[in-house]
């Protein structure tokens, strides 16, 4: 992983006086050809126009839209060049935009005019602030493979064609290798991780994450996933019960949906969905489906609405989407790609979230990464073009372009939209891009001290039909001393939540967890000690996914466009968790992908020497 | 013709919603080198510092400023790559600025900060916007010769010296071919097209516009210009005449100055018109030679009157100037060149304004472009230097670099200022450029649903002492039914002219053209219909142009540096129709002035093969 130096070098003049958050001049001199990057003026609104009604917290909400200015641009703070602020009703005495200023620069220290204003374009703002912005130019590379993004699945497939002599570039549009593997300490070399995205592997059925757990000699940093003690349900009453994990709770509904749905997706074939679960399946939203069958069994009203409570915990829990919104087919078909209903779900031997990492999954990317010759992968670098010509295929990214024979996208199909290919997509790719939906999706994980729900004879896991969390587990690394409880939002009340402030979201999360697995459960403690800490990402909101972890297909899509999921454009080949038979939405998908991947272009690039 | 792709590229990022007139951010990502340009903040005043009163009118005319500078720096508006506009007063409730952005935008939708301020710069501005620019540069060529310019006479330069088999570029600074010849539809697609510059040629002593129309297959598609009736004349006193085309007005003294000007310019070799002309009449001006004539033909004060004013709708006419502002050795040479006065002004069989194209003067440019090899003329792009090295000359525009070994210059004298020559152009070059004039020029054209004015039995000719126009012509193309009078505003009227709104120009033209050619006549229509539309050019005022249709050298000029008109000046050549021997200021010129630049330089490119 290599990084480009920042192109932007600061100057003090001499008698000009040196201040913490400015310096007088900046230029990009000695860096070679960098690239102007402008944005518009950013106000303190957040994504759904609503505008704070007090001044300081309009200054960090700008600061964070010009942060996704710089993110879709593939800059970073340090490549800032001018920074312009106006304000309304500047007050010399009370500098509100001094503190979210210097958290946002981060020791750069870019010129800066602060301007006052009488007022900016709508009377509600107090506060904005536009940018100008250098990334330094790596000159253009040639190389026989461009992979487009650094996650599990370029990854794979950069080392797959390394191994076999060809020369790769990886080039990813996030500062950091991984995509949705992304873990992080509590506190800088506290060694206490907890993992925002993917977290779980098997080391059975899931033969490509435990190859290369082994291949990284991380056998010994593992931890199993907690499943000792009572699962808790919490009814849509509010009403609370457990039972032990690996039973079922008293529900006939849950049963008779959970059986009918693994016996359906066990008559699927996942090399041919379409045709073996047939398009009747796919013209159905899984909602849809839930109703039909629970209505064929002769379940009542209220059976119906309990199993359609449980079927919303899968897919929000899942894939962060409703039922109502995902086909039946691609619900069943993404089950069977992890072996099952059950097995998916299941957090023990064989099942989808068996065994965590000491440090957290992405050091299977890391070390993936570190796998790669030097100076593989260029980072913050979001490919924005990729052009095919007679000679090869030119891949246009914010930091250099490249010259290759063949490309691998590895971006989910969500984010197709943010590369301009030329020629265009053919129409059956596009579609999968504009229809397949991402899921809102947030761990928010609250960080103790002691794992206090265990005492409780609790293993962690809530399913809620009430929300905010729809599920939590206990994500705790207890040799680290590192205990936690990951809480999912969402689906429908995922979005909901996102409106909220972090801190709203906090107490609503801590008040449920407190009721369930504390002192709302019978036998639970008398007090439930606050947390040390906590850490939530909402990845709807990161501009490089757009949502989590795979996107879905509603109703029609497969039937339509599945067989243009794995298909080729040109030169271009296409990658990623979602385009896996198996284990779709897990890591393990995500290198099947790579695999198939690399094979495709090294066969491709062996053809001319026959 | 090539077009460079724009440089910038938008980009919308994840949640923070798509503008109608902005993106968040922009940059130039993957169009290679490109060049920064920005301008100072354009308010709405206009060329002569009136500013209007009414905000929005003054956000108009920032918008035409902004579009001036874009224009002077061969900038188009997708070239733009941020905007800030500062607004007085501003009123969230009525964005004045809008309309007028969203219009001169034309869907490209750069980055931008709405700034509003308690004031500006003067008290009564009340907008002000600055632009930040990138153009892309294309990679340095090399050819043979580079032509400046891609009007007539650059054009044929080029194609002669193709065919010779020379590599050429002509490097053109307006986003079209064609220069002072400009044909547009009255709306796209209608085939009614009128000439907002040249417009006739003749199919006898034009024997370059002739021949090339003959090569284009045009001889099909022209109009013989109408000459059918009563040219109507307005005198001083607004007192209207007639008079069948070919006759004469009945005043004596226009004959007699009419007659003195034909026989002296009769006496005039254009090939050596100091010597021949003799540089005594080089130091009088027109009018002082006018008077001259007229006293020493006995005329009395209201006949020298007479023939003053009838000249002067010669020059303006012929020159967008007055008669006291040139030469007299200028003008009388001008008009010899054309065969003289009497040629020249003639609208018949061998004049200067016989013949008509049915899809106007610009299919001669577009078509000789044509016949050019593909990628010849880039477009869009001044040049701003020109720099003579002992290995050859570099040529710098606005979208990249030259390196030829012979330039051709085609861009009017008063436009070498324009262009930064290294070393420097001698002086008599320099004082060319410095001295020659370019005439106000307006040709308002009005457009008719018929040709009624032929129903009074004239044939659409005005010649007027009072203005606003000076002379009027039926341009109408009957077999497209297109029907239109072309009435021409120049000199001091056209200046007084150029100060109005358009508005207030259409009321006056309309006006003196029912007045004259209408109601106004005796046998005339007894009401003459609205126009169904009309189109203006303000030749004075285009970047490229900066007058129309000829520059014309006032007294002593000549004398002192005729010689230098057609001189190299190292590796330099200089072409463009006033350095024409015949047909100076007609497209006939500019073609002659092209094969005389191609054969300099093919004959300079060969000696070294000696």
């Amino acid at each position: 992983m290599y990084k480009l130096k920042p192109a932007v070098v600061t100057v003090d003049p001499h008698k000009l006086g040196v201040r913490p958050t400015y310096a007088h001049v900046a230029s990009t001199i000695g860096s070679g050809a960098s690239n102007v990057v402008m944005t518009a003026g950013q106000v303190g609104s957040d994504e759904n126009g609503k505008v704070p009604a007090d001044a300081a917290d309009q200054v960090t909400l700008a600061f964070k839209n010009l942060q996704r200015c710089l993110d879709a641009s593939g800059a970073t703070v340090q490549d800032i060049i001018k920074l312009v602020y106006y304000i309304v009703d500047y007050d010399h005495n009370n500098r509100i935009h001094f503190g979210p200023l210097k958290a946002f620069l981060q020791g750069h220290r870019p010129p800066a005019t602060l301007v006052p204003v009488p007022c900016l374009a709508s009377p509600e703002f107090k506060f904005e602030v536009e940018a100008y912005i250098a990334i330094p130019q790596q000159p253009l590379r040639e190389v026989d493979v461009v992979v487009v993004g650094a996650g599990l699945s370029g990854l794979k497939s950069a080392y797959e064609l390394q191994r076999k002599g060809y020369s790769v570039a990886v080039v990813e549009a996030r500062d950091r290798v991984g995509g949705k593997t992304w873990s992080i300490e509590n506190s800088p070399g506290d060694g206490k991780v907890v993992d925002r995205g993917a977290a779980w592997i098997n080391d059975t059925n899931q033969t490509e994450s435990w190859a290369l757990t082994q291949a990284l000699g991380l056998q010994s940093e593992l931890t199993v996933q907690n499943t000792v003690g009572n699962i808790v349900q919490q009814d849509v009453t509010g009403e609370i019960s457990k039972f032990p994990y690996g039973s079922v709770t008293g529900s006939d509904a849950i049963v008779i949906l959970r059986d009918a749905a693994e016996n359906l997706c066990q008559t699927i074939d996942i090399r041919d969905p379409v045709r073996t679960g047939g398009t009747h399946l796919d013209a159905l939203t899984f909602s849809q489906w839930v109703e039909k069958t629970m209505k064929e069994s002769g379940a009542d009203e209220e059976g119906y609405k309990t199993a359609l409570r449980s079927a919303t915990i899968w897919t929000n829990a899942m894939l962060g989407l409703e039922p109502s919104e995902i086909s039946a087919l691609f619900f069943l078909n993404y089950c069977k790609s992890g072996g099952g209903l059950l097995t998916m779900r299941s957090d023990q031997k064989n099942g989808g979230q068996y065994l965590r990492f000491h440090r957290g999954t992405q050091t299977l990317s890391i070390g993936l990464a570190g796998l790669l010759k030097p100076d593989t992968v260029l980072v913050s670098s979001p490919v924005r073009k990729i052009i095919q010509t007679d000679s090869g295929v030119r891949v246009v990214s914010a930091r250099g372009e490249f010259i290759a024979k063949r490309v691998i996208v590895s971006v989910p199909t969500p984010l197709y939209k943010e590369i301009q290919f030329e020629p265009a997509l053919p129409v059956a790719k596009a579609e999968l891009g504009r229809l397949n939906m991402h899921g809102t999706y947030n761990k928010f994980i609250l960080r103790y001290s002691s794992p206090w729900w265990r005492a409780g004879g609790l293993c962690g896991m809530l399913m809620s039909f009430t929300g905010p969390a729809c599920v939590t587990r206990d994500s705790s690394t207890d040799v680290k001393s590192q205990f936690s409880l990951t809480c999912f939002l969402g689906g429908d009340k995922g979005k909901e939540l996102a409106a909220l402030t972090e801190a709203e979201r906090f107490k609503l999360v801590t008040s449920q967890v407190k009721a369930t697995l504390g002192t709302g459960i019978p036998g639970g403690p008398a007090a439930v000690p606050e947390p040390i800490g906590f850490t939530e990402y909402e990845w709807s909101k990161d501009q490089w996914a757009q949502g989590c972890p795979c996107p879905a297909a509603p109703p029609g899509v497969m039937t339509k466009y599945e067989n243009a999921l794995r298909s080729t454009h040109g030169k271009i080949h296409f990658v990623g968790t979602e385009t896996s038979y198996e284990w779709k939405g897990y890591m393990d998908g995500a290198l099947r992908s790579g695999i198939r991947g690399a094979e495709e272009v090294s066969k491709a690039l062996e053809l001319p020497k026959l």
